[in-house]
């Protein structure tokens, strides 16, 4: 099961691509800067979107890295532009694709470990649950609610992506 | 891992209600009505907080319902008040308390329905993995964000809640 969450990550990185093109398109129509919408944020205390759309994009990153036992490739958070964040969704999506099946083997018990958390560890279960799936979740929503709340045309569907229903 | 995931839910709707009396303590400290919260939103399309209270419980409850192939207690969406919201999300954890963990057996293989999707279905693994989770954390963050955005003092722990980290 635990591949189908990771599945459904990637699937919502590439949703959250596609409210970079909806953010796109307002600035163009509008004729304001698109970065203002970078730096929008909801709360004065709060990440901008930028730094929004990093932490859900280390949250998977980390999240398969700790749970499947195989280093992460460094990001230098240098992220300024709307290319720079396409870019970065994009590396961490190659990096979860190339964690396999068969890496998560044993990704209940394994110990995960966080540097904020110095001597400390959570066993991968746990860590999914309460950390790496409330974060994510988190962050592409915070990230969707800062353009929403900016006027930028999105809706639910745009969140959520295509869902495969059958006919009964 | 099913009952994790519901178990995880069921704590996110208590980290809610700690939203709740964070909400109630600024209204209190600055003299406003607590209703100006309650009817907050953070686009003029999008559903006030009341709602998104509403609809994150609804998703578990039809969540479990639906995965467990258990009746529902219906609700009626009258909440106006902040005991109300409070009464929602303990009926929910009520609901959630009462099915256990041999209902979801088969779970992955269920054919789930929607009202709104007549004549469709989506296995209960799709279900719970595109539908279930992300609209269920969607609408805990937004409640958050429209809390956050209006000033009350919140932050990541109480969205969400203890963790408890075990020494190496």
């Amino acid at each position: 099961m635990i591949e189908m969450i990771f599945a459904e990550f990637d699937k919502m990185l590439g949703n959250l691509s596609g409210l970079l093109d909806k953010a796109e398109a307002l600035a163009a129509q509008k004729k304001f800067d698109v970065g203002n919408l970078l730096a929008a944020r909801l709360a004065p205390d709060q990440f901008h979107f930028i730094r929004q759309v990093q932490i859900a994009c280390d949250t998977v990153k980390f999240g398969a890295s700790r749970l499947a036992g195989k280093d992460a490739p460094r990001f230098e958070d240098n992220e300024s532009t709307m290319p720079d964040l396409r870019r970065r969704i994009t590396m961490t999506r190659d990096f979860l694709a190339s964690v396999k099946a068969a890496d998560f083997t044993g990704w209940e018990s394994r110990k995960t470990l966080n540097p904020r958390r110095e001597g400390k560890y959570l066993p991968g279960d746990e860590y999914l649950m309460q950390h790496v799936i409330p974060n994510f979740y988190f962050h592409v929503t915070t990230a969707y609610s800062i353009l929403r709340h900016n006027g930028v045309e999105i809706g639910k569907a745009d969140y959520l992506g295509a869902i495969n229903y059958r006919d009964l």
